[in-house]
């Protein structure tokens, strides 16, 4: 079925471009993306295929292909909300929506994954095995699609799930990977210091708010510098220190709010045990009260190494002109959350290089003139197709 | 000529209280004091003497008493600005200037140093000297009043000067003095961070100003602690730490804003200096740039201990029934810019009790309940009467 | 009386010096105090008083001369120990004991002392009470011997108890006096802090207790800057940082021990209060055990405001030509254990002036070339003199 | 020539052991390894191949096995010195040099190189090329000899160079493998801070060095915590805080010693810009002389990809049934001055497992218990000969 697969989807190269180009000029924000909802229920109108819409907490589409035998079921996941930045490309297809652009390339993903779920539909008579097709809504912003999808129930029969991203380190051609831990978790930390106020001139009466607050500032820094293993990665970053008063009135209350990064959850765990720490401690140093909150955000993303490693076999077996290179990518520091579904279903997440061509140094993911080699898409639709066919022992 | 000044003084305590409750009931902010300044240039017309209206930076009114013979120069000052507080006395003739309150007695102060004022024109044939009485506008608010009439010249004659503060610790009848440095100096600090903004996963891509901030902080705190001696008074409250922002991006830049306090210039200059050296080192340290502006303000008040001293013994010996008993005060921590007379020209500047009658714990200045007895008023009266009589020799 | 005593003293002036330096000459360590003792034993032998030995901890001394007549009982205190210094004065009676020295005037106190006592005692008939002399060792050695010999018991019945410490702040004549609290009370202060060792390259594995007793000092600077009283004196000093180490290997303990100075017993709580808070914030903070310890050493002494008074005015009218000038001293921060005897009894311990003759930098007392002008025995002994003789209302 | 190879290695099993023991018995400290140098220069007695002694710094011995045939020339190194570590394994072969111990394997890497290189020799004829066998010195103590024997110059014509550590992570057998940076580097550090001593009543005479030393050693967390790429790895221990002194006596001088750890040149770079940082900037807030000391020792350990793929393929195409297993090993903090060899030389330093059988928890190198399989020995001899093998295309 492979080689059938693989033509197939060379063929409607335009159509993915197409697609990917009419959802960049109409991106919707994360929870909002009603016209693109309605936009991928279309395309699957008269298929014949299973339809679910409104999963999980959104606009969620899960999509089922029964396979012409039995046999195992696999997911496949593109993530199709924008961001809210002012597109500054210049494409002639630039986002008609002010304000709102797709700039993570969720548009190529749900562009290559609609032709080739069209596609597996059309071939399912010789898949052993169920399909599922999901078309995620609000990948940008927490909680995100993915864990109302997986706790819907939905995907309690998938053995194992993939999924692509596009990014612009590598042309298009080359497919990355990496196995284990690749993508960091992430966690909001809060934290209310409540001293008493009082005057400027007589700090004996007062408890000084901000002191606490720079203690706790201080005393944060050695959880990376000293209670983390120096192998592993692990991030506390103090991003707002909301201390603004009068000059001459000693603060009575500081609110301090930052981001948590790490790439296990053992590391995660080893951070918010330390933070409460050091709030108590310094509760009891400073008599002040130290409110703390800490809300894990997307997991780290682990790849199953038995699964990434089938992945990258795979590819390296595609033997196919448009998959050029496989190669090993390292740990990187943002979130998806794909994670979710890792956590439940092993599966592997990879990458699909799409610099653009002439470019040396392109904008990366998030930037308002973040743009992609169109070409990727085709190899993303090839180098996921391969992996199905690998799954189902269809590599003819 | 004291006997006879005591008397006429005891006569009008009625007046002076009801000047005072017109001032109450009509307050005006600092250098906004049109009414303020024109009820005064009232009172004062067709008495003989010189009247010279706004003086320095705004509505001060400085009247000069000529005595019958030639003699030594001396100024007497009260202040007539409000306070932006909402006054919650209930009084009879509370403000009817909402949100505007006498709320630290400068309505008492005008009200005696008038009826003062006019005893003394009336006398003035046995007065051997000179005495100028000063009004002075906007106490409240730095840059004040006082240092730009000092600056007017106006003062340039004067050999000695005095001044009062009704202060609510004692009763009415006490009136207390403190030699030396008595009421503290004050700085306004400024501190602007500059860091390099960034992502909250990547900190060494930024310069992350919050924990320069922080560090900024705790090192302010040893020169209280170490720079200092542990005997002289010294104050560095930062009141602001301004770093309020987006969770997950390192800040670029913070603003602290202080006060420090101190009582001797030394103690100002080495405050200064070490502040600056910390934020010298903070920018090496961290790689940030950080400018600091350190602005003094009132300096401290030095009362000189020779006419302390003589005020104290006038006052001992003042044989006054209403003049019950003179006290040593300490320092205290709040400025007042008659500081910058003193800076000139040596004086005392020493306070009157007026605890309200059958109060035990008084509502301080600056309180929206802040009150005083009205026998106060004769009791600053007859005090500053007294030193003016023993000055020029006039004790009987 | 006064006019016999003072002429009695002006005729034992060389005694007094011939005194000072024969003890000069032989001084004796801290409980050590043996010969010297035997010294003064020798002195009163024979003489119509009760002599105790070996009261306190040491080799206490006291005398007590009864009076002819029945009345209020006084106390006066010199004190005899010398110190560890290796004498550089020259003087042709240098210490004979090498390493000791008669560095804090000691030799003088007693030696002024002896003779006023045996004044006291050949007058004693017309005095109507009775004066205990106390010769005290140990002064300079915590925990010293006045708060042994107020424990003996033998002070049980003193109403009011003087001393004098001679100081080369002035030259001899000069008497000073400080009212209320007046010299520093100390502590020691112990921190061990207790962490878990291990290799340098891995932190997690380890409780760094270095990183620990450095958050400790940090921390402790905001009690002297942010919890007293701006106006209030008080001074922690950490010594010693003792955390000598292998350069790779965590350091699994440190200790930390300090010195605290200060000028009221509220300031002392305050301070101990806020170092427990923060060994026990450290502990949670960091997951160490932070054992301190505070050992309160000499307490503030506070010279009675009533008692002083009256020394000083008692001395203003000594109408003497030895004592020429009364002045006020500033609060002081060394310490002495007469602060003892004054948590017990209301008294006053002043100053008298000995800059050497000729001299404009004097050296302070405990340097090695220290050296007092000894006419000031003279005014010694007429000062407390005067004090007992005004006490007991023989002015005459 | 490999089937030939790894029977002869086979054969000489007991041999290697016999080897092992007897250098276990007679260990020998870095620098003093004149009895162990002696014992190998023996060995190669008589056979036919060119000896160099005393090489390096110390007793380095390099070997050179001239093949049949011209071509590359690679190196073998084996390290021979032991630790200063009291025995407490108990084995019948324990340390007879009382707190001498093989506690790293140096024994077990010295005894399968002699008796591979002796097969080498034997086989000549066959090689392609030149083996340099390295006998090294003393690599426990920095500086090491591995540096010193690059710089004789008599490696300046290697190809490549190969070495192993006998690990007991795995069982004999398991062969494991890290390419890119694999080891950490370190430095050491030291930190003098030169403040003024002074009374510890007085914290303004004086310059607190504790105080200074306290803000260096909390400013320095910030780097690992904020200027590292969170990717990274980096330590900086501070060891020792030499700052013990009198309690009541300000430090005028604290000495700080650290570790430093490091995966790559770049991250080295950076700790030691910091710490310069810190130290100027420590310098200014505080007004002390701050001396950094930055010495790096062992670089990091860096495996060239291109060989450490080339060893991984040819040790997983062995087809041997002693070398059963080849895993990635993680990057470990450990360092070794094989790095300096590879600075200069590319080559793969790779790790054979040698868990004593039975043992679950294996003891440490470095442990006083430490103990190895002795099948390892084998293992290592067949590992490394199979390499050379596949180097030179000497695979039947």
């Amino acid at each position: 079925m492979k080689q059938t697969l693989m033509a197939m989807l060379k063929e409607r190269k335009e159509e993915m471009i197409r697609i990917r180009r009419h959802l960049h000029e109409h991106p919707e924000l994360s929870f909002q993306e009603q016209q693109t909802a309605q936009y991928i229920l279309d395309f699957y109108k008269g298929k014949d295929v299973a339809v679910q819409s409104n999963v999980g907490n959104g606009y969620g589409i899960v999509v089922t292909i029964k396979g012409g035998k039995p046999g195992k079921t696999i997911a496949l996941r593109a993530d199709f909300d924008a961001l809210p930045i002012v597109e500054e490309t210049g494409l002639p297809f630039q986002s008609k929506n002010e304000g709102v652009m797709h700039a993570c390339a969720h548009d190529g993903h749900t562009a290559y994954l609609l032709v080739l779920a069209d596609c597996l539909i059309q071939l399912k008579e010789e898949i052993p095995g169920t399909i599922k097709i999901i078309h995620q809504h609000a990948e940008e912003v927490p909680p995100g699609g993915a864990k109302s999808i997986v706790e819907s129930g939905v995907l309690d029969d998938v053995d194992h799930i993939f999924g692509i991203h596009l990014l612009p380190m590598h042309p298009a051609g080359v497919v990355g990977y990496h196995s284990g831990y690749s993508m960091a978790g992430r966690a909001y930390l809060k934290v209310e210091i409540q001293g008493r106020g009082g005057h400027g001139s007589s700090p004996h009466k007062a408890n000084d708010a901000i002191v606490a607050g720079a203690h706790f500032v201080t005393a944060a820094q050695t959880i990376v510098s000293r209670r983390l293993n120096p192998f592993d990665m692990g991030v506390i970053t103090i991003g707002s220190f909301d201390g603004k008063g009068t000059f001459n009135v000693i603060r009575d209350r500081v609110t301090l709010e930052g981001d948590i990064r790490y790439m296990s959850n053992e590391t995660k765990q080893v951070i918010e045990t330390e933070l409460r720490r050091i709030a108590d401690g310094i509760e009891t140093e400073f008599g002040v009260a130290c409110e703390l909150t800490f809300t894990p955000d997307y997991p780290p993303l682990y790849n199953d190494p038995e699964v990434t490693a089938f992945v990258k076999e795979s590819l390296m077996r595609a033997n196919d002109p448009d998959i050029r290179e496989v190669v090993e990518y390292p740990m990187m520091s943002p979130s998806d959350d794909f994670a979710y579904y890792l956590e439940k279903i092993p599966g592997c997440y990879f990458y699909i290089g799409c610099t653009p061509k002439g470019v040396e140094q392109p904008y990366f993911n998030h930037h308002p003139k973040f743009d992609i080699d169109e070409d990727a898409l085709l190899v993303a639709a090839k180098a996921v197709g391969c992996v199905v066919c690998a799954y189902y022992g269809l590599n003819d």
